[in-house]
């Protein structure tokens, strides 16, 4: 305890965001005081106020703002909610201590005095506040000491130091080192890296395959995986070795609409939680594959073809029209050539080649190439 | 690459599972040379052949097995499944690698010459037949180098070796090690312990708590979680825990019909995989919580209750029949408890009281009283 509470100390994570806290709280008090009523100012959370800034390749959130006032029928419970989750947060930073969004509900929830009513009706309502508190506070979610369940897995050729633990990658075995869902720099740091790049694939399936053929020692680079669409302790640590280190992300991901997302939010950010795309997207990150051509280029037999259904052509449509597929070319062309195919293809689909296709040849051969999407 | 093969070679997992292969494949040759029918007997895997074993206090399967012959047309496909994927697993011990169960339907797919069917319609049939070649071979799936998702932490008073690789638990950081999908001795080697028990958690959330709060130091334990249902390869690490060092292993999940569900499995084995309960159960694990009684106990507030619905009764009602849970009299009143208050309660509701609650006091408390269910 004592060193991972050094350990975060040093950081500034807490200082910064218990001053805005504070803040926070002073508006509301001073306003009260004055005779005025209390309100909060919360920036809009929604795709109308979401833009995409084309330059720095990120979505990002607009001005917009809504008003949460303590004597307004409507807002008085969103109001009551917000500084309820502040002072719960300012409780976890004075503590040094994190709480799962789980337990933040718990810890928010309590019968209303004198009403039958429940301060949350339930965790949905409890996490939509602590994302309003995000954008609030202008400070991310990690910085207020809450997480979500964790996943990922990384290995390679990377030391890094997490809570005072010094961890080397590259004698992690089998299992590896379990991504932990905050990773700022004063949990995690860099030490010594020699890896070139990242490889960044979907499932720990495959993630298990790269490294038991120890591509990562081959190749020397950093092998990381997210459990599908990775969380966000996931994209934060591949965003920082990304932007700190300098290393190249390259995803090895499905061929298939959900594949596609899941690089689009690696690398742009999501609608839904745009302010966070500053200090979680990576616009550098680049698609290794599948490839819709790989059937043809890889010789594929038809049993790796899963039919693409309704739902699926519907997406790809949608993620076509995105901003930032829409004005490149060679992602306009992947979409039309899966939606040609008419059907699907899984990273794991290249077993029918042979069992190390897809690390002795797929990816090596990509990568020399420089053939991948942008 | 070449120090695991080192490690894997100096087990004898392949070596075995290579010889009962071959003893399949000369039964069926034998059998075609001499103008019989070839056949496969595989043990059935059914609930009609699953029996109690109350001494040894695990599910084990009986002796029924069911005939696989090749020239009759219900049986055909089947003997021809399992044929194949016992030639694909012989491949893979042979190049001493593994893959996935995704994979493993992958490599067995392709179409049957001379006809437009494929010899698995779907991931689920492929499964199936690697289920009835583990009984069938009397190996476990990881001996025949075919692993499934993995999911689980540790953290703790260990080292172990892990495909040569030295790993200290004690130095993982807030991340910690993620447990591989096979923890077989030739791959996960133990080292020094100091550890005096485990205690494995439900969710990631409650081990992250736990970890953060360094419990694990404090109470010379070694502190693990499987991601809801415990994967395989968590399950079976606790096991080779419990037996080769000895360690108590307690369990703390939620107090509802899932919870008691999970432990059932941790200690006795399921129905559904029998076979595997004399290599996965672990039947001195301990329930320490949360129990029934604690709403009382604990003080807690009514926002820990989440209402049972009919779902939640009829598993409880099932859970209180199975033999296993019905001769002993603490988990009928914990089942009628649990009935009786209407509600269920999860780990992570004890934030009501404190945030370190669970790690500082109920944990703690229930150990010292020595206060489990069995």
């Amino acid at each position: 305890m004592a060193k991972q509470t050094a350990a975060r100390k040093s950081g500034s994570r807490g200082g910064g965001t218990l001053q805005k806290i504070g803040a926070l709280a002073e508006g509301v008090a001073r306003a009260a005081h004055a005779g005025e009523a209390p309100s909060i100012e919360v920036p809009t959370r929604a795709k109308s106020n979401t833009t995409w800034d084309r330059k720095r390749g990120i979505l990002r959130m607009g001005d917009a703002t809504q008003t949460r006032e303590l004597f307004n029928l409507n807002q008085a419970k969103g109001f009551m909610q917000t500084v309820l989750h502040a002072a719960g947060i300012k409780e976890l930073l004075e503590a040094d201590k994190t709480l799962s969004l789980r337990a933040m509900f718990y810890k928010g929830l309590h019968t209303i005095p004198g009403t039958k009513e429940k301060t949350f009706a339930d965790q949905d309502e409890s996490d939509a506040v602590l994302e309003d508190l995000e954008v609030t506070l202008g400070s991310l979610r990690e910085e207020l000491h809450v997480f979500a369940k964790k996943a990922g897995t990384m290995v390679g050729n990377i030391t890094i130091e997490d809570s005072g633990d010094e961890i080397d990658c590259r004698r992690m075995g089998s299992g590896g080192y379990a991504i932990p869902s905050i990773v700022e720099p004063d949990v995690i740091r860099f030490r010594k890296c020699d890896a070139k790049f990242v490889l960044h694939v979907e499932k720990n399936t495959v993630w298990s395959r790269f490294n038991e053929d120890r591509f990562w020692q081959q190749h020397n680079c950093i092998l990381t995986e997210g459990g599908g669409q990775p969380p966000r302790g996931v994209r934060r640590l591949l965003r920082r070795l990304n932007q700190e280190l300098g290393l190249p992300v390259y995803c090895l991901l499905d061929c298939d609409p959900w594949g596609h997302y899941i690089y689009s939010v690696i690398k742009q950010g999501s609608i839904s939680l745009a302010f966070e795309s500053e200090r979680l997207a990576i616009p550098e990150a680049r698609f290794l594959g599948l490839r819709a051509v790989d059937y043809q280029r890889c010789d594929l037999s038809d049993d790796v073809q899963i039919a693409l259904n309704d739902k699926d052509i519907a997406r790809a449509k949608q993620i076509a029209a995105y901003p930032w597929f829409k004005d490149k070319p060679a992602w306009r062309r992947e979409i039309d050539q899966l939606l040609r195919n008419g059907f699907k293809m899984e990273v794991e689909s290249l077993i029918t080649k042979d069992i190390s296709y897809v690390t002795e040849t797929y990816v090596p051969e990509r990568l020399k190439a420089k053939d991948w999407l942008d």
